[in-house]
């Protein structure tokens, strides 16, 4: 969590209650490429986070990579693309982060909480000065998966024209990069401090105890698992739970299942 | 002239006070390319565009155009490459147009008046209610000439981050299309009526003919050219001079001239 850190001037605001943004922010913004299918986009994306001074950069399961035309398209950007993460899912991607925001140009039912991406970038940086937050692209043609959209707290809407709406994966990760670093460059607001919001990893924990719970008191039917499961899930995300809550949640879950 | 049309929403909203931006202001910017090297980025700027509602787009002495390669970047924005212009020279390109705001992502030490692409964003739409405005983005490597600044009376700036400014040009393209497409979005404001403005062609003929009556009186030496003529260009570049005001001053220039 090195790169998780207060800095003496939003320390100093804290005490007047006032909350400053500065570059240091912006580190705590992860750019996640889900499956991304051109290596040169990956290249593309890095490039254009490096212009806004984002630099963490994790890939789900790329088709190609490392990749030539992905250093290539990299330019200023190569450093980030040669620290990238790799991951085998988006859960793993996302574990250390306070919650995930989704992002898409097209206009889609969903339940998820909707906004525009500038609405989005103020949420993601005031939650980004103390926690790490991770803003998903889905793959160019097929997007996101359910499931990896049921792991994102909210959905952030680049407003496309209706006619066609197919941003560059890499024009999208600029437009977002270049609205977190304009919300990171608009004057300090006087907001009140963000609470401790429990990472993915620890709400995903919490919703694996509560499955084997459910499963082991015949709630569950893992022959039928669809309805349930992805609606928890979802709650989960949607619900931007609190350390604390998720502590409670799962003290509460042990004992019951102590007591069967 | 054919884009250049008031809706009836406009002219009801004029009555109020009350201006009213639409998706047919978009049709009244144009995006101008000067001297772009790689013909990859005029398909993916016209990509960018058209995500946008963004549809007039200008070439500058491209280096290879047309080229498959625009056409296999372009994507759904193909159509705007087909119909995209081209000029020999950035004067020409602007010849319709009532002023052009020049971009940038790096700082520059510039007489023009400079402002962040958000602002200038919607300084654009509000001539575009009636006015062509143009959006010039220079080569790759090089930017504008001294001479083709002198042409724009704005400057954008997208504030990109020290280290490295460096954007990819279809990706600045998807910045400033995006900025101008959430400025058409934005509720209307009650806003003055904007003057008509001298097109540049009107206020390019109002310095060659200044120009030419201070040679004839001796004030100006064409074998030193350089001090005299850039200053008034930019003078008349960023005064944003309306169409009665060149009348007024080209027919005193005239008076002048008959005088002598």
């Amino acid at each position: 969590m090195a790169k998780i850190r207060r800095v003496a001037d939003d320390e100093a605001g804290a005490k007047l209650g006032i909350v400053v943004n500065n570059e240091d922010t912006l580190k705590n913004i992860r750019v996640v490429l889900t499956r991304p299918s051109h290596p040169g986009n990956i290249g593309a994306a890095a490039r254009a986070m490096k212009t806004m001074g984002l630099d963490d950069l994790a890939l789900v399961q790329p088709r190609a990579f490392p990749h030539p035309e992905a250093d290539t398209r990299a330019r200023g950007g190569l450093d980030i693309v040669r620290a990238a993460h790799l991951y085998d899912s988006l859960e793993d991607a996302l574990a250390d982060c306070a919650y995930a925001i989704a992002t898409s140009a097209r206009h889609r039912e969903m339940r998820h909480e909707t906004m525009d991406v500038r609405t989005a970038a103020h949420a993601a940086l005031a939650t980004a000065r103390s926690q790490r937050v991770a803003i998903v692209f889905g793959n160019e043609s097929t997007g996101l998966t359910a499931e990896e959209a049921q792991l994102c707290r909210l959905w952030a809407h680049i407003p496309a024209d209706d006619g066609y709406s197919s941003l560059n994966l890499a024009s999208a990760v600029q437009v977002c990069a270049y609205e977190l670093r304009m919300a990171m460059l608009a004057p300090a607001s006087a907001e009140a401090e963000a609470p401790q919001l429990a990472s993915v990893a620890q709400v995903a924990q919490l919703h694996r105890q509560l499955v084997a719970l459910m499963s082991r008191v015949g709630y569950h039917d893992p022959q039928r698992p669809r309805q349930l499961l992805p609606r928890m899930r979802r709650l989960f995300a949607r619900a931007q739970l609190e350390v604390d809550e998720v502590n409670i949640l799962r003290g509460f879950l042990k004992a019951l299942d102590r007591e069967r």
